[in-house]
């Protein structure tokens, strides 16, 4: 997968390297992707969570505007391209064994989820009396999803 | 895998009780796992990203300190058993399609990564005329890992 065109990355050959060398070696599994963090500079919130395949991280590194793969529509996903969030990365880190990534980014609109809200991650998981339930942390939503969205399929898969 | 003895957890019926419901129904990959964000409640940086199988997400939510399954070592993995680098669990966050997990956690000692650095992301990826390359954010270990694990398998996978 990581042949000549895609000069940024560098074959993964020992753990050293990886985890403290200072070249790019991204760890894809077996679908070919790597999970994705992507928060907000300015409060530090986390947005979303997604992956990227080699062509998405390299759109991502290059253009500064962050590139997903969409599993559910099977495709690069140049997100906010549909409902105007796009997403200006400020930064990108990632971890030791450099098998994520992590985007600081800056969003116009202050919308990343696809359901309405600031972030994906809307809900707190709650135990009571042995019983979860999830408690809604933000109250509102930021724009209607079917006026941004219209027809289009909904990403959730069961 | 959800059977009766997860109470925990409502099956996946229909998109609108995931996304907007408030029934906890988590979704494991092809592997069992979803993955988890986890952030330092008082920094709000991103100390790690790993994964939990029903059992692990089972016990952090009863327990309330962070367990994962560690994919290298193939078991639940309670994080800071070996290194004393508990995880207190003070939030947990589950996003918009319910696959992915955000903690948020107090750490004992401060260090959440096996390389000795605070956080697991100690470096940025930058690119410069066409070559990327990682630049440290995090210049000094907080802890010495050989002292700590002595001769434990490293868990990064090549």
């Amino acid at each position: 997968m990581l042949d000549k065109q895609y000069y940024m990355f560098k074959k993964r050959e020992n753990v050293a390297d990886i985890e403290e060398g200072s070249l790019l070696s991204p760890k894809f599994d077996n679908d070919g992707l790597i999970p994705v963090i992507t928060t907000c500079s300015k409060t530090k919130e986390i947005l979303m969570h997604g992956y990227m395949n080699v062509e998405a991280l390299k759109l991502t590194i290059e253009t500064k505007e962050a590139h997903y793969w969409s599993r559910s529509r099977k495709q690069i996903w140049h997100k906010g391209k549909t409902s105007g969030f796009v997403q200006k990365v400020e930064q990108i880190l990632i971890d030791d064994d450099q098998d994520c990534i992590w985007l600081k980014v800056k969003v116009d609109g202050n919308a990343s989820c696809h359901v309405g809200y600031n972030s994906c991650f809307y809900r707190e998981i709650k135990l009571e009396n042995g019983n979860t339930k999830l408690i809604f942390t933000e109250k509102e939503k930021i724009f209607d999803p079917d006026e941004v969205y219209g027809d289009s399929p909904n990403p959730t898969i069961l």
